[in-house]
């Protein structure tokens, strides 16, 4: 049975976490044995165990030598949840660029411990199936793909995603969406086509400091939306905002968004929508981190609650299977033709054999099995960095729960200056992402962001459990 | 001797070539036999008999049988050259979008006669070797490179290139490049980092449709500066239109440009770049085509003139080997730093192993007798090309005689409709680029390109000749 449904032991966890959460065992309690309750639910004693782990890494429970797992005085989420932000009321001209450019050139440097850079590391995707499909296609149909392709990208490989899209709802026809180099070029199209220079776009806050370079860049103004670390952006601000600002465009990412990992509940996604369908402001969805959910099911996607009426949805492949394939799409509805010429101007189309070796490898059906994988490690990546976290910052760090996703957002006391515990961190051999970069406005900046993308090892632990140091250390030096 | 200098054949072609253009070889003189011609010039008398083909092949000489080889009475370029394109006072606002979607479509078309898009097919690029390193690359070190690469690129490719760049005596440092999705997305960058929207941008006329669509879609303005079939754009037109406009860079492929296959000569070159300095108006330089040179040594590029002091440079390898690679270059100087910001900002970077393959192939010094290859190809082609437009076409068509490249313009009598002809040409199954695409203000209706980038063949010449028969139907139909 367990090799049918290989995460019983995640359902496990989760039922526990559920009966400690509602008082059915209080903290303190002894757990039945491992022997017990594989008996009890028809499981493994090695999936019990491993569920039982798994809680201990968080600090849920807590194993006692020949006695058994207890439940933790100190509960999951002993550290309380980010603030959302606040509003304000003006856009910001972006000036970013500098401290972006700063910030990857760090998140790049393989001898700092990799907290930095919002992107799963090689050795944990194991893309090995991916690159032999990328071989397979280069010597066999090599030169039958040594041509420009149309903008639009391989057929094969949109009709495969738009297979997939059907999952979540949403009827995409191949025909509609268009290949990109990754979601960075998706947005950047959506912007170009729906925007021009001086235009204002709403954006969450904080967000994703890659998305305030592109609006920069682009000579576009970013007018930040409070977001909150659970619920995502804050709709009724929104409308105050829309009533008296002229925005051009809303870029979103609903789902396990960057850097706050928070989720939209669907009634506000269907809330959202027709705030802005009523004020005609486009909808550009950045959905790259949806596949990577830890809950039963995928959350939807606004594409799949609007039909696209008024959204440009954008993804890629680089947060789950392969940065390195530069493979994204975007699908543009009423403004595909725009979308689809300022392709063909700026980049032409993208290059035609990581798309067939893509295509090969979705239509293997290999890639469902490679994300119950990677969504399994980043879960359990992002309770041990919790739990690390937990016991290293600060009592007063806050810290986000995300469902998805790898990244977490944390909070210190106001006046905490990630700035210099960023350049700490880097003189001990530390790499993560200060709060301010996430803010056209520059706040944040008692913020940090830590990424999981890594697999989870000493010199991983240790590095957050050093920086949670540093943090006390600059916080006491200011006597907060 | 002939293995190790494999193209003594067409300097024997150039030769008599020569002796026929100075009068020692008059119209209708019999040839020495290709034995005689063989012992004399000390090659083999496959050699002779490939110049006499090709001279043949060419129309140059007449071939009678059991009597041998004869100075044709109609002579090479027995058709005059198109004129220089006339000055226009007034930047143009680009909208040929429509057009060139409309084009593309119909040249990617593989039921239609490929004589529209300017791309050399797959079978004549016979990349294969390029595809077993892509293969070696992703099946060896696949994982390995499944990372963001800085947006610079892969430092090996920049490296071979810059080797390469040495050859035509620029220093160029791999630190001072940027790998980019093909030359359209190198000159993009370079427009986006040196102008903003309503701009001005002096380009050559007639000019390749997509820099156009590329305008357009920046919102930048063409201003089009007459230029010549064989010498390149008007610098004494520039001088007089830089003294009365604003213009914010002047984009130009002075090395076989697109449509008209011009070589500006190196003086030029170095007086339009003093011009340029003098207005400090940067010049973005197109050098796509540079590679594919008919004569003795590979003409210099601009950077090579003034060391990249007021250069940017573009170039890829999509015209010489991988189009569907989708690799290209730029070495902005100056802009260095500009065009980095927004290449992280449009596309992150480029996908890694197409660059690994290719600084693999580079570094096994293949490229260079795959070079020698097409340009023999190339340059055979655009001479049975020349032949048959010559045996078709209207006696008072002009066609031009590039030293480079694969594509020609041919110039019809004013009046005459090439769109026209494109409809009718669609219906018998032939695809070619009409004139009026090449201009932002629609000129050049009576021209059109035809290209030569595909293995020559009986269908692609009797669709040149059949395309020469209609134009004669069409303008006798219009009393031309």
């Amino acid at each position: 049975m367990d090799t049918h449904t290989p995460y019983r032991y995640l359902q496990l966890a989760e039922l526990i976490v559920s009966m400690i959460d509602n008082g059915a065992l209080a903290p303190g309690k002894r757990l039945p044995s491992v022997r017990a309750v594989s008996e009890e639910h028809h499981i493994s004693v090695f999936t019990a165990l491993r569920a039982y782990r798994l809680l201990e890494d968080r600090g849920i429970l807590i194993a006692r030598p020949q006695s058994g797992f207890y439940v933790a005085g100190k509960r999951r989420g002993a550290l309380a949840l980010p603030s959302a932000s606040r509003a304000r009321a003006k856009a910001s001209t972006v000036s970013i660029s500098g401290a972006v450019a700063g910030l990857l050139e760090h998140a790049s440097n393989s001898a700092l411990v990799p907290l930095g850079c919002s992107v799963p590391d090689a050795a944990l995707l194991q893309s090995k199936r991916l690159d032999l499909a990328l071989a397979r296609a280069a010597r066999l149909h090599g030169s039958r793909y040594n041509v420009y392709c149309a903008p639009q990208g391989d057929a094969r490989l949109r009709q495969e995603i738009a297979k997939r899209a059907m999952r979540f709802g949403h009827a995409l026809s191949p025909d509609d969406m268009l290949i990109t180099s990754g979601c960075t070029e998706a947005v950047t199209l959506a912007l170009t086509a729906v925007a021009k220079r001086g235009d204002t776009i709403a954006v969450e806050s904080p967000t994703y400091f890659g998305l305030l370079h592109t609006l920069e860049m682009l000579g576009l103004k970013a007018l930040e939306v409070p977001t909150s670390p659970t619920h995502g952006i804050d709709i009724d601000v929104l409308a105050r905002l829309l009533d008296t600002s002229s925005v051009a465009a809303c870029v979103l990412s609903s789902n396990f968004n960057n850097p706050l990992g928070s989720m939209m509940a669907e009634a506000d996604k269907r809330a959202l929508l027709a705030l802005l369908a009523r004020h005609a402001v486009p909808l550009i969805e950045d959905d790259v981190y949806g596949d990577i959910y830890f809950g039963r099911e995928r959350p939807k996607p606004f594409i799949a609650l609007d039909g696209g009426a008024n959204t440009i949805y954008c993804s890629s492949f680089s947060k789950s299977l392969a940065p390195g394939y530069r493979v994204g799409w975007i699908t543009a509805g009423a403004y595909a033709q725009q979308v689809m010429e300022r392709k063909l101007a700026f980049s032409l189309c993208s290059p035609v054999l990581p798309q067939v070796a893509l295509a090969d490898f979705l239509a293997s059906g290999a890639y469902d099995a490679h994300l119950r994988r990677v969504r399994r490690i980043f879960e359990e990546n992002l309770a041990r960095m919790t739990h690390a976290i937990e016991g290293s910052f600060p009592a007063d760090t806050k810290v986000s729960r995300p469902n998805g996703g790898f990244v977490l957002w944390l909070e210190l006391p106001k006046g905490f200056d990630s700035r210099a515990l960023f350049d700490e961190a880097l003189e001990q051999g530390i790499c993560f992402a200060p709060g301010d970069v996430f803010s056209a406005s520059r706040r944040f900046r008692n913020c940090l962001r830590l990424s999981a993308g890594s697999g989870w090892n000493d010199r991983i632990e240790n590095g957050v459990r050093r920086l949670g140091e540093l943090a006390g250390v600059l916080a006491a030096r200011w006597d907060m």
